[in-house]
């Protein structure tokens, strides 16, 4: 007879109502009364079951949480009402019934805003084999926002020493790594951000170039050329909108744009419209979308030129790390008001 | 003492003033009163003198003819008022002080449009190995459209057998290339143009799997969704504006878009805005201006595919030959009324 398993309470962020535009506090609820038995179910042929430590909060999770019939959304499978939303975390292996995963192993990968997972096709999740760096690290840097930045910036864009590259939202946790990394190729790096703290920060503690606060601009077309007069040959775009716009009469000849995001477009009744698209075929522009799955192979590689420049101390990270799943909302929340500088996190138990 | 050089009358195509949209036959007179003396001046070190047999009918000329001050179009190096037109055209040279070039070579590239031309920087000329097919061919199939068509498929979509291709202003030089081109890899080819007798001739005459009139369309949108139910993987965008924002909409994940002209734009106060970019995003794609110039290295390989597809007759290739200089005005002006069908040579004169 098998023995019989544990069972624990479960706390967990649901979707309450679908979120018209930014996400509010008010979108979610706490659920407090669920368990969880810590067994994968003999039904699951592969599963695995986690215990939460750490979730990221990013801006991608707002969009899943919209109702929308629009052909564009309808293509991302959105969260369901009354159910737990979920997102990259790192996570410890309770109980496994995948041969790749056994108790005790830590991962990052998808999983739920909840006390406890249980992961019916683990098969994305990655083993944490490197524990010399905080656990946290790898719901940003060593998880989706540096191989983002990484396949983005090296994949997409190829930069040669000497570019000048620039970056939009780059207070942001991806935007801040592109940035390094195009500085440790020896590019020109200069950002733009939303308020004089974080253009400070990306100044004088991020190693950029220089940067800007594009609220401060009336013209981003002027701006643009005052900070790259001889034009800009790789644009890291995650705002889209006004800013693209401007970015592609300030192109060089044969530049990359590697769009991450559109922030500043997920919730607007209609999209704004790009009108320099002239530009593209004038000066032969790549423009080109990507996103973290397309890179997953490249993971073991993006490691090996990160893990030592974080152990040498050559990249700057910083993370803002809120205590308990009940605050998670909030600091997803948060996210869309400019609030974090580096890496919005959420604690949910320690290790 | 040198040789008297004969001196020849030379008819000139001369811009009379700045077009405003489209151009007219009014922008353009007929110079009759020119000469030239048919020997390379000793001032000019690697000239080559060219009597001129074929032009070519570009819709980029028309672009040129502009007088703005447009930030786009300024990086462009217009036609100047009272000076000889300029494009691609077919020519045998008549005297050289370059290595390259001999008396009697057959050579295409940028000429003047007039009976005689002192090419000062000819290295971008190409001498023309093979008569076995028609000469007039260069302006276009073995000259600027060919390579154009080549370059763009190959070098920027990578197409693949089985995947669906759409080609706007398919019935143009390049289009009708690009959908022979892409039938010959094993692609099923959709195009659009812009009159019944077009599409008719892109099914029934050019091999095209299907076509339609983009005029009968009320919703591109939909057009398109019932043309590739199961999305677009590769785009040739001559067009732009309300066209390539509805291709956005229907291309499959990891697509292609070939950036090659925005004919629809040229000529507009303000473009039109394009609304779907985070289709770019989303679905992964890649959109990627090319010109003609970035693929002149690739020329003999070109020439390797495609002068066996002529002689086997496996490409279908429509010339519409304007017959003198005189005429090259309103064979010019006709490109943009959507007359011509097929490549839009002007013959200068005989060989």
């Amino acid at each position: 007879m098998a023995e019989e398993a544990e069972v624990v309470k479960n706390k967990q962020v649901v979707l309450k109502n679908y979120a018209t535009g930014f996400v509010k506090d008010s979108d979610f609820i706490i659920k407090t009364d669920s368990t969880m038995s810590l067994k994968v179910p003999e039904s699951s042929s592969k599963g695995v079951l986690v215990k939460n430590f750490y979730l990221s909060c990013d801006p991608y999770l707002s969009f899943l949480m919209q109702k929308s019939d629009s052909s564009l959304e309808a293509q991302f499978s959105r969260f369901s009402l009354g159910s737990t939303i979920n997102g990259f975390g790192v996570a410890k292996v309770v109980d496994s019934r995948h041969p790749k995963f056994e108790k005790g192993d830590l991962v990052w990968g998808i999983t739920g805003w909840e006390e406890y997972s249980l992961i019916a096709e683990p098969d994305s999740l990655f083993k944490i084999e490197h524990t010399d760096v905080p656990l946290s690290h790898y719901t940003g840097l060593l998880g989706m926002s540096g191989l983002t930045a990484y396949g983005g910036l090296f994949e997409v864009c190829n930069p040669k020493k000497g570019e000048k590259v620039f970056v939009s939202a780059a207070s942001g946790s991806v935007g801040l790594l592109v940035g390094q990394f195009a500085k440790l190729t020896g590019c020109h790096v200069i950002g733009s951000a939303g308020s004089r703290e974080k253009v400070d920060l990306l100044k004088n503690k991020f190693g950029f170039d220089d940067a800007f606060n594009y609220k401060e601009e009336q013209d981003l077309d002027a701006a643009l050329k005052r900070y790259f007069p001889e034009g800009i040959d790789i644009h890291f775009e995650n705002v889209g909108g006004k800013m693209l716009d401007a970015v592609l009469l300030n192109m060089r000849m044969h530049g990359r744009i590697a769009v991450c995001g559109l922030m500043s477009q997920y919730h607007q009744e209609k999209p704004e419209g790009l009108y320099n698209v002239a530009s593209i075929l004038i000066k032969r522009l790549r423009m080109e979308g990507f996103g973290v799955f397309d890179y997953l192979h490249l993971y073991p590689k993006f490691l090996d030129l990160v893990l030592p420049q974080i152990r040498e101390k050559k990249i700057t990270y910083v993370e803002d790390i809120a205590e308990g799943l009940e605050n998670g909302p909030a600091a997803l929340v948060g996210l869309f008001s400019g609030r974090n500088v580096g890496k919005q996190v959420v604690l949910v138990a320690r290790e």
